[in-house]
């Protein structure tokens, strides 16, 4: 670390004239008015956060804000991934094209994964594309959606089907904030930082099974996880910008993930997007060792931590009755990693070995599922 | 020519990994399926066209496509600019998710410059980017609007302001289409035809001065008028594919040119697009003589010939009662050529020395409407 930011972690992601800074570590909403400034000379910006946010901390935004000399206008929605869709997305823009913001200057995305996405979104089609800061509050978005240049909102059709790549500026990840947290919301996030180690880092796994507690507790193991995911995300997103190729292996756990987040009409009672992935982790483990891929062993030990962190792992943990095998077959279907028909799904061959099949028989998948 | 496609012109679009033909000939719409599945191999499509355009063209379309074993499903919107908006945005999504297509899959532009941003918007933010395939049946989309990348719809806050660049895969531009436009609706397109000498080069705009007449009567010389227009189009894209520097010189006549179409709501019974932008153009001639920047003779001469061929040359040719120059600057200041409060401007040093001028002086530029 350079001497002048001793309290941060600084990650970098490399995509040419689009490449930016990660920053991790405690303080930088208050932070944010200096770094920002620093590299949007001039620019204004709209804050798009939403009301549980807002009340912890955009008071603090807007300070350090202003007295870095940048002029913002906060724009609040409603919490909750109901805000992610046309409607909001309407509101949003014309809120940040009242503001009269220009293509150099900033859309703020305050929030968890519902804001970046949708702020960046915003940010990606306001003049046909204007900067863009994330600050991610929530350990889901730090790890995972706040980074990669993914945004967009949910239709009737499914989650995440309409958007666009535009990646930010600048991703300021203030550790602080996950102190907020319910930890429930803070379990769900951990589901993406091990989602790394079983895509590749079969050692960053097992130093997750061993120091868990402390990174549920806080502190420099905190940290560490989230920049060790911010560095696996970084790396992929930088080899792959647009998943034309293994950027899809981020999906590990997504596609089931995702058709059971559409049969619980993404009620966040029932399941939260982390949890989905968590319980589509362990079915994606299952199935592999289904289709003699990975030994049953380490499907056992990928369910075994999910579980000892207090992660649902199977769908009959999710509360409230499911439709049957065939209708998660037809939400799967719609999934937008479908390729002319084809089952595509992130498998393994063990942890920290996971791999893009194609091609997946869809009677193999339903099978696997009905057996459940 | 190549010995295979004797009747129509090609003109590449030169954007590295984005590059993209445009097809410029008679019979292109019926030849539409050939050319589309040589190149994306088992596409399916939708066609996004208007109640207009799908009377005339969207069963040869069709036909076309079914040949070549292409399954498409036609979306057929409103005709006009009411259409490019977030309603109709929000209902073809939809449609084009409803039908499933996947990224490999095409949204194709059937129609004029609406149907062709909007569709192109569709296509750039459904699973975050599919193809497009332009298919443009206006002069004014055939020259300017289908070619570039530039997509988006209108809000109350102003025309375009809402968009992404998204490149189409293939531009076939029918020139038979033109037959079934309204002698203002060609006229419209001329305007833009007449930019491309206007902006750099001079001895276009005296061949047009020429041979106007036989390209309002069709044949070779209207195809070679629309060749010339692409490949200028074509070569500032891709000098530019962002806007970032020089393609702001395509808007010579645009600043002016939306500043009057907001004033007249949108309503094509008073003004069109293409006629905005000749009072424009003439407008920013007048501009650039009043400013000393270049002789009178040549603005006396750019409205001449736009006159010559019926086109509007000045705000009081329009229709109705219209704002004061007070309000027009308001219109002018929200237009998304605006640099951090800065007005820029396209002015000329003559017929086709067009160049791009920044920090032109508020007063001026509303002391010269004032005069008017």
């Amino acid at each position: 670390m350079s001497p002048e930011s001793p309290e941060f972690t600084t990650v970098p992601v490399s995509l040419g004239e689009r490449s930016y800074d990660i920053l991790i570590g405690p303080g930088l909403i208050a932070r944010a008015g200096e770094e920002i400034a620093r590299r949007l000379k001039g620019a204004r910006a709209a804050i798009v956060t939403d009301e549980n946010v807002a009340g912890h901390y955009l008071d603090a935004l807007m300070e350090s804000l202003k007295s870095a000399g940048i002029a913002a206008t906060p724009v609040i929605v409603a919490p909750g991934e109901k805000s992610k869709g046309f409607a909001t997305l309407e509101i949003v823009t014309n809120a940040v094209l009242a503001a009269r913001l220009e293509r150099g200057d900033a859309v703020i995305a305050l929030g968890g994964g519902v804001i970046g996405d949708l702020a960046g979104f915003v940010a990606g089609i306001v003049r046909r594309g204007m900067n863009f800061i994330q600050m991610p509050t929530s350990l889901l978005a730090q790890v995972d959606s706040s980074v990669g240049g993914k945004t967009g909102i949910n239709t009737a059709y499914g989650k995440n089907l309409v958007g666009v790549f535009h990646q930010p500026q600048l991703v300021l990840a203030d550790t602080d904030a996950l102190d907020t947290l319910s930890p429930r919301e803070f379990r769900a996030g951990y589901a993406e930082v091990a989602k790394y180690g079983l895509i590749d880092q079969p050692e960053f796994f097992a130093w997750l099974e061993a120091n868990w507690k402390q990174v549920f507790a806080g502190g420099s193991e905190r940290i560490d996880a989230i920049a060790i995911s911010c560095r696996a995300k970084a790396a992929v997103v930088a080899r792959d910008e647009r998943e034309n190729g293994d950027r899809a292996l981020l999906n590990l756990g997504h596609t089931f993930g995702h058709a059971l987040e559409t049969a619980t009409g993404y009620d966040s009672s029932r399941l939260v997007h982390g949890e989905a992935v968590s319980i589509g982790m362990a079915l994606a483990h299952r199935f592999s060792a289904h289709m003699n891929l990975a030994s049953p062993d380490d499907a056992a030990r990928v369910e075994a931590h999910l579980k000892a962190v207090g992660l649902p792992v199977s769908i009959s943990g999710i509360p409230g009755s499911l439709p049957p095998a065939e209708k998660l077959m037809d939400y799967i279907a719609q999934d937008k990693k479908v390729a002319r028909g084809a089952l595509t799904f992130i498998l393994t061959q063990g942890i920290g070995q996971a791999f893009i099949a194609k091609d997946v028989p869809f009677s193999a998948v339903l099978g696997f599922l009905q057996g459940k």
